[in-house]
């Protein structure tokens, strides 16, 4: 068994490699002075199971070609086995035709790993659970869920309600609430008419409640913000909010540095640059849950 | 016909479509906030015979990522054909295991775009013609040695010499001297033993003449110009240099500014962003080259 990362998280893949107790494979991923992606694999890898982690985060296509690369170069080298390790799977919400003439690149990536020579996947918290069905190699699909279900359980809110931000993510929602013994509640966005605008509905009793957010990913973070202020305009007496990926692009930090919400815990699968982290973003470990699937 | 661009060359593309005489078929290519590639195609493409104009030139990895993601667009909007043109083909350096478990990037990135749907590739001065190859699907590979070649049978030199920088392109090197009806010389770099430095040994008479060196690419920038001192030193009377790609990474631009010579021809296959233009590099357009093989 051997563990090797590109430049996405190598933060993340030395905690899985400590879990194991392996040390990392010596593998080195540069570039070119042309920004071509330039590897050195500096041990044989011949007939090994090979794992490479690397999340498809930003810059998502630097990201992705060091992958392929890496799936190539150990191809040609003669690995038994090359597992890609993506915790965050870049693309994801692009994952049907939404409007006429639309790529479907989750399963353009899909192909592509399966082309360059990757046996196995193991990904996490699918913006969509059919992504699954776009690989045609065994994948192996992990749930962060419990993890940030574990932490609030761990700080016995009092009066505690789950709250979707949106429609698409109430059955994540549901499980979480179920896991924390917590009520759910749900955030309908609607459009009354053409030109007017969008206004918010809340299902379900948060008035008093301390409420938590949760979704899959946190972007540009201006859904949970709204979605928060929205809360505490409606009685709720505090606001947490929780995500797997912290995407977290544009404003997306400063914005929940400015909002009312009280913490944002994710995770690891995709690294915070120094200039993403604030002490109101608080990161638990994924390492664990990916070692026991390695 | 249609003919659409992505990001890398949008000139290129429109100079190719004037000299058909269509229009460039309405497509974007945009980022979303966090970098993914978002496409919009906005005009019906079904059953077209579609070009997608795209050098792979830096940033390769964006450009390489439009280029599958147009065609996992057209594919599914049901095109026709897909051609990729691909004047300059990023990797192509990478085309073999030169050491122990490198990657065959070009390889890699011809097994892509066909998984991706391209029905048929055009390309111009690979730089290892074994790059066709690696496709199985149809490829033109147009050679644009003639377009420099004309340049300077236009200029008449006086007593012109052509130059090979190394032995790698001495086949190039000896067309276009035929083509100039000029004699051949070869630059030929050794290392006398390990830890000495290389000396360029210079095959041929270049003596009182004025030499062209001609190759593929120019990359930093770093061996034509060190060619060009030693011509000089050698007694040559003057420095011309030209390429097809003029890739021009790290101070490639700047080291030929302060070079001896005297001008840099050079072709549209990668496009130059405002800051490497400057009036020593002349650059001649590969449209009607392309145009014609459409
Ligand atoms: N990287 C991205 N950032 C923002 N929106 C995206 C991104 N990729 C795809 N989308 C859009 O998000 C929508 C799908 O999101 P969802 O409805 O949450 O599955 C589609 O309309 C996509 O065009
Ligand atoms: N983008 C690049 N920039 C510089 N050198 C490269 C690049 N890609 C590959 N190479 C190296 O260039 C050599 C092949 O160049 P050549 O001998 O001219 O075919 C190999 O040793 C490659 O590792």
């Amino acid at each position: 068994l051997k563990i090797v990362t590109g430049n996405s998280n190598p933060a993340l893949a030395q905690e899985i490699a400590d879990y194991i107790g392996v040390a990392l494979a010596e593998c080195q991923v540069n570039r070119f002075k042309d920004g071509e992606v330039q590897i050195n694999i500096g041990e044989s890898v011949r007939g090994s199971n090979v794992f490479i982690i690397q999340p498809t985060s930003a810059p998502v296509n630097e990201h992705l070609m060091e992958l392929l690369i890496m799936v190539d170069a150990l191809k040609r080298a003669s690995a038994r086995a090359i597992n890609v390790v993506i915790p965050y799977y870049g693309y994801a919400r692009q994952d049907r035709k939404a409007r006429a003439r639309d790529p479907i690149t989750a399963k353009l990536v899909a192909n592509l790993l399966e082309k360059a020579g990757a046996t196995r996947v193991i990904c996490m918290d699918l913006h969509a659970g059919q992504i699954q069905g776009f690989f045609d190699i065994p994948l192996d699909h992990l749930i962060g869920m419990p993890i940030l279900a574990d932490y609030f359980l761990d700080k016995q809110l009092e009066d505690p309600v789950v709250v979707s931000p949106d429609m698409g993510g109430v059955t994540r929602a549901r499980q979480f609430a179920e896991r924390l013994g917590a009520p759910l509640a749900i955030i309908d966005k609607r459009r009354p008419a053409v030109n007017v605008a969008q206004v918010m509905n809340i299902i379900g009793d948060i008035s008093g409640k301390t409420a938590i957010l949760i979704d899959d990913m946190i972007d540009t973070a201006g859904t949970i913000t709204a979605g928060a202020r929205e809360l505490l305009n409606r009685g709720a007496k505090g606001v947490y909010a929780c995500c797997i990926h912290p995407v977290l692009s544009g404003d997306g930090v400063q914005r929940l540095q400015n909002s009312e919400i009280k913490e944002v815990v994710v995770t690891n699968t995709i690294a915070l640059p120094e200039h993403k982290r604030i002490d109101k973003i608080r990161v638990l470990s994924v390492a664990e849950l990916i070692a026991e699937a390695i």
